[in-house]
């Protein structure tokens, strides 16, 4: 998906909604446990309750690898759900992989080609020769981890080098690389302040933003330091929607979660006048 | 696996040799393309040829993962072929994942509970909370990268952070993490001078080096800066041996290729008197 058919679509949802589909089969209904394919079931249902209000998908990947190859089965049926049902929307692998070369294109095949997503989430450290290979698929956008939002990012991201810290080391030099148009960033709101810095050496990319709800961080916050004029914001939410409810009405809950959130973004993106030309 | 079974092993084969299972169905063997199972077929044929030599297989998931749920019952496969076959070989999911808590822990599962792998690599770019749930488990090292031996090494990895490189960072910090004494490293051999400087800061952890043979780096070099008593170095080959024929006779050539290297290393153990004692 391009750019431009993402942020038509935000305007047209006024939404900038990520549901993230973190499927934790000891946290889902009781009264799914047991069917054939808890996953993709339940996952589906979380879908089609949250699609009027979203405007991605972020299935993480973990969450499916750890039950092998069945849980990819589950992955890659879910995947075709979504694209046939709802192909205006965003997917994102969040698959944080991140490696050289060759390899590096076979991850992107497994999840540009193999299973069609839109994007994925992958790791800076080892470079531009490990993040290129994926960049070089022209549909497809790269979202690259810049400040993640957990306590172990203290540990390296904030780290000094030579006068500024590590993250911006890697936002600045990896709008060098090429593709970098296609770049997208993961940066945390457990500090919206932080946004600001950052939407200075980023101004026009996409952030993908986790954080906000369970994990803290405030989404007014968010729009006032992150919002630019093509929104350039996917704020996920996982738990708040998906597990709101864990009665046999889940998914009904998930949608009003999800319709909460989206008119949460439609005020802020009216109060900072996006798109109102 | 436990540490001593490894350097046991060692020991025994007079050997440091981890073998790379980069399986690309572009590069074998024109006979072996279309039998039912390549992946299977020829990491089996490998597997079997230089198991005397190795001392660790490293299959490299994206060139399973990049075939999607067929892929992944590829490696399956494999993996019970060796474990049950050579159990006493320590295996390595190259993986380079990276993530935080619960879905780190998912990860670890699909890897050490679901393929019984005794490690993978993990990616440091998310800190302490993002590696410490992989070295909750008992039986299995988290394999961290360092070093790494590609271009894009030069990018973040060497800054300068409050006087030392990045690499330097992550080498000592991780040093404190829970579970830390379970930790191995990826460091790349391009720059064997690099080695000592590595050691100081970890004299007594294991290394996974690849970049020796096919990307330039020398293992004599490798063996002068990097051998500790436990001997501490795994070298990885993969394209020198695993596609040093690609005739119907790949095998047999592949276990020469591991052969001269295995004596390779015989000597290097006994120039350095490691286990001489």
């Amino acid at each position: 998906m391009r750019r431009e058919a993402l942020v038509q679509q935000i305007r047209e949802k006024q939404s900038f909604l990520c549901v993230g589909l973190d499927i934790d089969l000891e946290k889902i209904p009781v009264h799914l446990k047991d069917v054939e394919d808890p996953l993709w079931t339940f996952g589906k249902a979380i879908v089609d309750a949250t699609a009027a209000y979203a405007v991605a998908f972020k299935p993480n990947i973990a969450f499916f690898e750890t039950y092998g190859q069945q849980g990819w089965q589950s992955l890659e049926r879910l995947m075709e759900y979504i694209h046939t049902t709802y192909p205006e929307i965003f997917t994102i692998a969040d698959a944080k992989r991140g490696d050289i070369g060759n390899t590096a294109t076979r991850y992107a095949k497994a999840f540009f080609e193999q299973m069609d997503f839109d994007s994925i989430t992958v790791a800076p450290y080892m470079g531009k020769d490990s993040v290129e290979p994926f960049l070089a698929f022209e549909d497809n956008h790269t979202i690259l981890l810049g400040l993640t939002s957990n306590e172990g990012a203290q540990d390296f991201q904030y780290l000094e080098c030579d006068g500024i810290p590590l993250h911006q080391h890697v936002l600045q030099q990896s709008q060098s690389w090429k593709g970098s148009e296609r770049l997208m960033y993961v940066v945390g709101a457990t500090r919206a302040e932080a946004l600001e810095e950052i939407r200075k050496s980023i101004p026009d990319s996409f952030l993908l933003v986790p954080g906000v709800g369970a994990q803290g961080g405030s989404l007014s916050a968010v729009a006032q330091h992150g919002l630019n004029r093509d929104c350039g914001l996917l704020v996920n939410s996982s738990r708040g929607i998906i597990y709101a409810d864990t009665t046999e009405n889940f998914a009904a809950v998930a949608g009003q979660k999800a319709a909460e959130l989206q008119q949460q973004m439609k005020t802020l993106l009216q109060k900072y006048a996006i798109f109102s030309s």
